[in-house]
């Protein structure tokens, strides 16, 4: 069942050590079969090391059940699908403990878009969410993190600003597919480095970086108009 | 006598280097047969590369005396036997001069819970032991030491919070046995890094999680209605 | 067509994962055959690993048309022809993102000379360009990136200052020839991290080091008086 | 000539790069046999894949003249003789570029002794030179540069603190012998790397460590009560 694309979304997990995103088994990426309302996740707890393509977990978008596998899912795996059943263009996500994004998010701060590094990939500021409250946190836990994600992102595309912070936790990033997430994932962790130490090094406070080369970055990379890369 | 330990041991104290926890031989881990009475631990100064499982030293955990063994055992021992006598539920330490909970440690402040990576693992701050007095420095001073950190922990439960840093000096970590102590000093400079640089970051101060959130988050994974993971 | 060229360009941009200045595709570099005023530079978004040597892409220097390869060459072609054009001393140019010297260029600050590391590579302050008018981003963007370089440089010898900081976006070095552009971008890199902290570290404020010190060190590894190294 | 010293610092300049110590060639180091007042050192400005131990040059401690080899020695060479002369208890220097070490010689500060790490190998603060005046630099510059060392260390007894940060420069660091030279280095580049962090953390300024602690750890590994390690 889904061979394919449980493939791909172990592929997706080992690239998580590959790209120093995690450590021990803080990460799980998971793809979505839109077709079927499946989702292929990392199962809880099991190492990088150890994991089989065959240890994926199948599990139905609507219901939240397993469909198929004999470990547990991720314990994460009730945000994944809110983010699904909310954002229907995207294919993958990821979610990690990296440092550079995981230090913001302990903050409660948002990272602001500082150069093209960051526009080349991210139209704006990477938000923070705000503080769960103790009866979301007390209530459905998991469910409610994908919940604070998606009130978050009612006035963003999640295409255009493909990850997020959640409050005192971590990053989510995601993407067309769960190679793209962890791309997105990766290039997160850069801007994030990069703007801590801007951030720093400028105690005055910094500003964001010019809308006109925002626009021309992303858009040199993302719509009709893109001309990056080999794409005719 | 005890070969089974002393291999745990003996790979515990390999895993130190592999998570980068140390420099030339500046760490040590220990293990204790509880039912002997008996710890197993690295001998003093001699390098990773050049050791071998039978160069584990087994010392007495009442009289302090050295059981088995050529080699002198670490000149950290008698702190490693303090903290046996006194945290009963503990089976192995580690002691690193790891680069982020040193750095906390030469401060002298303590490592706040700032997110749940932190409170996966540790329930509430990682505290800094006070200075120890020049009668303590000048008296049994490796013993000394494991004295002031039991005081540290006076109101504290060890199984909760298995890491401390001593003031000036670095951190010592534990866990149900060497293996476990050993991931907990990899989690403690995961932790210790990412708070620093919130505390950076933050320039007019920086508050703990929600007491609700650091709940939700150590009790997931610790006692009895934890789901993380595999087990049942 | 330019077979050494090709290669030498080739091995260059693999010496840029080799020296950790890229993420993915974010970097390239470019050489020139002066005598034929051809340029030849890495295509635009080909990962370093799929990258064979006969890829690289062969540009005339005068009209910026693509003279020889099936592959789009990088779309910053047109800043390093730019470069090519006002810079007739240089040989080779290297563009990337890597962290430092991007931390820097997103906060509009240029890099001050603050010891030898700097002063053997050189002689001054890294300059940060100005930024872009919405005119110039506007309009032939990549093209105006090299202008703006150029005019950074109208009182500064590019031979003595081989890189610069391009304003919320990143840095461009140059060379003799290719390698030796990305050996200025290693250089760039390290002096980039150095003065990082050490301005961070002296809160007051921190000055550029003496000028006699750095015209010693500037001028024992340059010009006609120097001796470091084997030439005589 | 000198076979086994020359294998020596052949292995101690290897040793530059394996512990990260040096980028391209920014780094050397030498060693002396004291009973014919003849100095081993790294030839200037070769990479350190392309050297073999037959490159290192000999030199005469007192006259300065290379006495074996084919290559120029090391533009460094008359700071290493200088220091030789005047402390006559060390066998091995070592010099680079390091990144932690250099950043504090940038900022002419001194790093102190915070925590045993420091304390078990640096019996004290690790002194940055005063700047060298204009007459100095343009005098017989690498030569003063050992002098304005020596004038550091007029009142210390480099054997108890075998490092010194060379204003606007970077780092020497010296021992009884080439590679226990390297080993300070290293150990220098770890405690400048936690005393920075340590500094800016403690926004309000640090206090070094207690000297009853620096006495116990300085104590505890050098002289004749001392009890770490194998040796008895």
């Amino acid at each position: 069942m889904l061979e394919s694309l449980k493939k791909t979304v172990f592929e997706a997990n080992l690239a998580l050590p590959k790209y120093n995103l995690v450590t021990f088994t803080w990460g799980n990426v998971s793809g979505i079969d839109r077709e079927q309302n499946l989702v292929v996740i990392k199962p809880s707890g099991v190492s990088y090391e150890q994991m089989s393509y065959e240890d994926m977990v199948v599990v139905d978008l609507v219901s939240g059940r397993t469909v198929e596998g004999t470990l547990k899912s991720s314990s994460d795996t009730p945000t994944h699908l809110e983010l699904y059943r909310n954002f229907p263009s995207i294919g993958g996500i990821v979610h990690t403990h990296s440092r550079w994004a995981t230090i913001f998010a302990q903050t409660g701060k948002s990272i602001p878009a500082l150069g093209t590094t960051h526009g080349d990939y991210f139209y704006g500021t990477i938000p923070c969410t705000r503080m769960m409250t103790d009866e979301e946190i007390g209530g459905d836990y998991e469910k409610e993190t994908g919940t604070v994600i998606v009130e978050t992102f009612h006035s963003r595309d999640p295409q255009q600003v493909p990850a997020v912070l959640v409050h005192s936790h971590g990053p989510f990033a995601w993407g067309k597919d769960p190679l793209d997430a962890v791309h997105n994932a990766v290039v997160l962790e850069e801007v994030a480095m990069m703007a801590w130490h801007g951030m720093v090094l400028c105690k005055e406070g910094i500003d964001p970086m010019q809308p006109a080369l925002l626009d021309k970055h992303y858009l040199r990379k993302h719509g009709k108009n893109a001309y990056y890369g080999q794409k005719s």
